[in-house]
């Protein structure tokens, strides 16, 4: 597994992502911060849909903080990035920022907590070992 | 069951539901016309989580048409109609339409046909029969 | 302007709502928040589609905690609260949280700091002394 | 310009797109389309937030029909289609179509009939020459 220091992700804004006030709407960050933990766990080899079916968990969100700083609006390109802060048994907190590509404006930065649960109860489980160790090592 | 000529249900626009260009986005529409379809379900006593634990069966839009003719913006306060114009024993089409409250100003109409599945395999299964029924009276 | 201890507003979860997982998408939480919020504010008078107008100010989210403790699921009756528990010249924090109504749990609490903004120029501006009033005595 | 015989789009599939039945909520497909349409519009030299600022002109969607096949669901890798099918002064009709990547299974259809409006007033538009000749030629 190559050492992913900066997992980063790209995303383009199209209209269904803006609002009246002409930029990005202040929930809609909240897909991309997830589009790219969800793209940075498939490149260490996991998929959610399997991780769901074979080892009966799923990940959900226990909390977050994010601090808007410039708004995005249309057309733009904008980077993602997930890089995994805190890793716990049953948790991983992510510190995620999302910058415009062409001038590197900072938009907003995030802390996101993400638990594992067990898929049918939705209590806290164990996130598989080996999801851990390649955690661990990126 | 009384006489629901026509079903209304109101629908406030917020900004969550509006784009860069400063109207609804076109997408977003068509969630209003669920609501009101699903709360018609409601009013008539079909509550769908119970439809689908009870009978098995989901309802899936299968086709639609929908014709845009004047933008809602931030916070008009719209109705949204919901009307079976034709009743299969698989399949419900609804007329619907948007207006807006204080001008009455159409904003879109939509014929929308909805099918009924099977909740696990999703495949075509009869709407039961009491649903059937109290539709037809309707 | 009566006193508003804790302005409340219903909210009914729709498929629009849900992801796959069964329960309400982690961002349209913020959607639901910010519909309390509008509200609030058009209860203590305010509509912001005027305020851009008249006053040339928007809001925007600043910043926020959000902690998300039950799922809440398709159907669902909740009820979000609005409360302002800090007030500057330029910023409002609000204090929110989503109830489920029928058995009281609590879904989710949210810490929400709002920026008035000139809404050309998207640089901080004073909250009009009007609103400032009015919100200190709800 | 290259010969856009047919422009297609790749679309991968998150949480966000989905709902509690599992699969795609059927607004979310207007969303892939919409960003097919865009980038088709791009890969032929056409941005749509110069053409606001230059030509004062934006496109709307005037009417649209959707069959909605077979269900995508959460993960699925999906291409979306943007072929013009009728072109006129003021709108553009495209045919779309969404497939599965791995299997080649059509996922829904459409045709979108898109409307040119001066980006102030809302009322028709023409095309501005270049973008229909481009277009035609495509």
């Amino acid at each position: 597994m190559t050492n992913l220091i900066e997992f980063t992700w790209p995303v383009r804004v199209y209209y269904e992502d803006t609002d009246a006030g002409g930029v990005v709407y202040y929930a809609n960050y909240l897909k991309y911060l997830e589009r790219a933990r969800t793209e940075y766990l498939r490149a260490l080899g996991f998929e959610q849909d399997q991780l769901k079916q074979k080892d009966g968990i799923i990940f959900a969100v226990h909390s977050l903080t994010i601090k808007y700083r410039k708004p995005a609006i249309f057309n733009d390109a904008l980077t993602v990035t997930a890089e995994v802060l805190d890793q716990g048994n049953a948790r991983l907190t992510f510190k995620q920022m999302i910058t415009r590509k062409n001038d590197n404006t900072l938009i907003c930065s995030a802390d996101v907590t993400i638990a594992c649960l067990d898929a049918i109860k939705f209590t806290p489980a164990r996130i598989p070992a080996r999801v851990q160790e390649v955690v661990r090592g990126s």
